[in-house]
């Protein structure tokens, strides 16, 4: 019985929720893993308080940057961080423009009120920047720079896309976006294609947030296991218990799969199979 | 860090979100047990397309017979029958009122208008009703007696209060959801106490949901397990099992815990500690 036509914000709500609960996910917090201080309750909790922002995205109004910051804004709620800041940077413009064409011309639209409200928003998390940035989020300096060199938000992720696998989608089009919707689509109907597409790209791209928490050595062994479950080598629960010992976290992985269920659903692909 | 004021649809969405990923809790679906054709997921998107018809409510606008059939129409996207729909006929008049004091003065005007809508939300459900029942909701001469009659939505809970516990809420004034409440809020902050008091319930009431699927003995029978568990002489995990292996499901209870959610969050309870 279908009685119900969903929202565009009800698809990006549901995105975070079956992403977050998919099962068995490595390293991440999924229906039978938290983390010691953020939970899958702080996830569902943030997919709920998310709403109004992915509302007035879905509207078309208002600025792509103002409406990260409500996001983040209304759901920076516990101690634990942002659970979902990478989510909210491809999302809000992904359900501005409804679709990844869509959302390409509406960042392509960003300016500095965009960049500047960006920050603002990154000041509330507590997600890391890489080390050496100029542009630190907790240094008001910052704010200057942008507004000296009129930088976009698309500029700032310009910026940031040599170190940030989330910002890189904004620069190039959501390719693994793209490539993980395709994944999903392809797969089949029903949820286990969220976790097979999240261990297909885990296997081929190198998690920035575990390079930025971890190095670029912990970055490449990932991968490496991911391609060994993948072949069948080495069972997805050692996996994922190896990763949690070790704190590993394919953090910008989940977010780019949040965005990827967000367009699979947006194409018919149907997760109660 | 707190930047959010949570509105009272949201505090219902926190409310369906927690209860259902609290976990041990026997014999339900939760985050590490789904029915075969129910799972987690389908009560968190149940969760995520209740929100309209809880902030139609939040206004205070409308009549609730009818919101609460907005509350179905939006959730019976599936076949695993309505996952919210006693939780809704207890959430809608609360989240309308704002308490339990503003409920029971909302549904004291309930009038023939909203026992039809609600007939006819009944009827988009898979829930199954007394079996003596006269007034029959897939039948169509139910809505000739409801009008005929001028039976308001509090007499058609009158008239279920018998054989529905939930029903019997609105008759009594909520006293579950009261106790259920103050369970959670003495038990402290922590989403344990939620088990707990869904524990604590099901070893004192007979949960009526139970009594129609599988008769009074078997209801009976829930409540001395769910006591020996309280007792310290069984693992809930062995409860758990055994309510699983015999199909045995305290819907009801688990729809007043969610309203007991509802209050204690309102009375400052905080499940993230």
């Amino acid at each position: 019985m279908t009685c119900h036509m969903m929202t565009r914000a009800e698809r990006a709500q549901l995105a975070m929720m079956l992403e977050v609960c998919a099962y068995p996910k490595p390293g991440n917090v999924d229906r039978c893993h938290d983390y010691e201080r953020t939970w899958l309750e702080h996830f569902l909790a943030s997919t709920i308080y998310a709403r109004p922002a992915l509302e007035e995205a879905e509207r078309g109004e208002g600025r792509i940057g103002e409406i990260i910051k409500h996001a983040v804004a209304a759901t920076c709620y516990h101690d634990g961080g942002n659970t979902h800041f990478g989510a909210f940077i491809l999302l809000i413009p992904l359900v501005y423009g409804g679709d990844i064409a869509g959302a390409k011309t509406a960042i392509g639209k960003t300016d500095v009120s965009d960049a500047v409200a960006f920050y603002k928003a990154f000041g509330m998390t507590h997600v890391r920047m890489h080390e050496s940035d100029e542009l630190d989020v907790h240094d008001p300096r910052s704010l200057q720079i942008l507004r000296d060199r009129e930088m976009t938000l698309l500029d700032v992720m310009n910026h940031s896309a040599p170190n940030d696998m989330v910002a890189r989608e904004w620069v190039t089009g959501f390719p693994l976006t793209r490539r993980g919707a395709d994944l999903i689509v392809s797969l089949g109907p029903g949820r286990q294609a969220i976790v097979k597409a999240f261990l297909t790209l885990l296997a081929t791209e190198l998690d920035t947030f575990i390079i930025k928490e971890h190095g670029l050595v912990a970055a490449q062994r990932t991968v490496l296991s991911a391609r060994e479950v993948l072949d069948g080598k080495v069972p997805i629960e050692v996996f994922d218990a190896e990763c949690i010992e070790n704190g590993i976290n394919p953090g910008s992985i989940a977010d780019i799969i949040i965005a990827a269920i967000y367009i699979a659903l947006g194409e018919g692909w149907k997760w109660d199979f």
